[in-house]
């Protein structure tokens, strides 16, 4: 085995392949492993979806996402609802992505409710999570909390650094709460490396993509192949590894130019990139 | 005396103005401090700003700005001039905004030497204030770290939290280097709280202005007058406060439509903003 066997594709990098296509693809390009959307896999069916990655022989590496537990409702039935779908799937995690400011949209929009309460926003997320523990951990699925860059604090995620993630996911056991490691969001932590050997096997991911200077006007589409930002992949990689994961490694991008581009011609360049970038400190699968 | 007393203008807020007319505009609208840019210095000439500023009964709250201590020369020639000036000026710190990963300049253009090694660059910044501070001590020169926010820690400044900044500033006497709460810049950390703390007599800069979202197309921009964004002025101030800062609170705002807008209205804007979210909570000065 290679490396390079540990290599996965979240299906949002090649965002307008449907899950048959991007199964096909990883398939054709021999990429072990997918992270499933769940609105794609609405559309493709549950079932029909688990049986097309069993068949096709891939691991389901992450299901994004749940989350969004800081509004009015904490949107606890929608995130129940992903959990049995992580479950149904095999995803060796179910993604959280926290929300963000109460009342606040993704992207800015300010409803009712709309609060700068940014401390109660953070309870909310640990409150949440006393809730959806153990129904997740009945039905065998693990759930990773993400922190996001602190540029999306208001709007998208209130939980901004590792440590803040390591300190939500403490009560509970590793099996049932991890923490997903993500370059773009942390690579600028001056703790990055520290909290990174602390998580320890609480990483239940690892996402790998580049963070663009200058941000596009958009800067949710920030994200950019491996060696087109300013990343050092090698000390975040090698961090991880001495940490000890050993799980699959996903390649996440939000870009305006890869989406529109020639997905086949993505999953090329990601399978170069990768083998330049991350895995030549990662031990084989 | 009351809490407005307090209040400075820092001249990029309304960047159009000379040094003459930021001091006039201060002057009119009872606004008994400033601070300064270099560049506006320059312009109207050293010796002739202080005696300005010193007629006009104006306290210079800060000088912006030395720094970009990353790069192949670290620039430390320039930092000793803009210690000087500082001197000259009776500032009482002058701010420095240490630079982005070496080889790569304000918005993102690599040129020769550029790395992506973030731990060395960390590292010069370190290095160059061992040669700076007694300098600037010689002249009675406070130096204050500011950490800007992470979306800019490449291209700007690799000091990205106040936590970050107080182990730079810790081998030094907090009368020789303090640090800039920039609440912009700040708001979203986890340990702000914790970390304004045990700043305490290390805070030489209180700056306010308001994070917007969504940001502008140019990040650098996306600062807007207090009570418009998301951030609670309240707990920031107030932990600074308790911290035990009772110097000027600067409002420093980069934002397009308010560098369009007339200063005057600017200025009328401000002070009524400042009373509403930041200075209920402040002593009078």
């Amino acid at each position: 085995m290679t490396a390079i066997e540990r290599l996965s594709l979240n299906q949002w990098t090649t965002r307008r392949w449907s899950v048959r296509e991007a199964v096909d693809g990883c398939v054709r390009h021999e990429i072990p492993a997918i992270g499933l959307w769940r609105e794609a896999v609405a559309e493709h069916g549950l079932a029909e979806t688990a049986t097309l990655v069993t068949d096709a022989g891939l691991r389901v590496s992450s299901l994004c996402r749940g989350g969004f537990l800081t509004g009015p409702d904490r949107g606890l039935d929608d995130n129940r609802a992903a959990i049995d779908e992580a479950a149904a799937l095999g995803a060796a995690c179910l993604v959280l992505v926290v929300g963000g400011l109460p009342g606040m949209a993704p992207g800015g929009a300010r409803g009712p409710g709309f609060s700068r309460d940014l401390a109660d926003a953070r309870a909310r997320v640990a409150d949440a999570l006393t809730a959806l523990v153990p129904y997740a951990a009945e039905r065998g699925v693990r759930l990773a909390l993400e922190p996001l860059h602190p540029m999306y604090c208001a709007d998208r995620a209130v939980l901004s650094t590792l440590a803040q993630a390591l300190d939500l996911a403490e009560p509970y056991p590793t099996a049932q709460v991890g923490v997903v490691v993500d370059t773009f969001h942390l690579w600028w932590d001056p703790e990055v490396l520290t909290q990174i050997e602390r998580a320890g096997d609480r990483i239940a991911s690892y996402q790998v993509s580049d963070f663009l200077v200058p941000l596009p006007a958009d800067t949710l589409l920030g994200r950019g192949m491996m060696g087109d930002g300013v990343i050092d992949f090698h000390s975040l990689t090698a961090g991880v590894e001495a940490a000890g994961y050993r799980g699959d490694i996903e390649v996440e991008i939000f870009n305006a130019d890869i989406w529109t581009a020639d997905p086949d011609h993505v999953l090329s360049t990601m399978k170069r990139r990768f083998a330049r970038y991350v895995s030549g400190c990662v031990e084989s699968g």
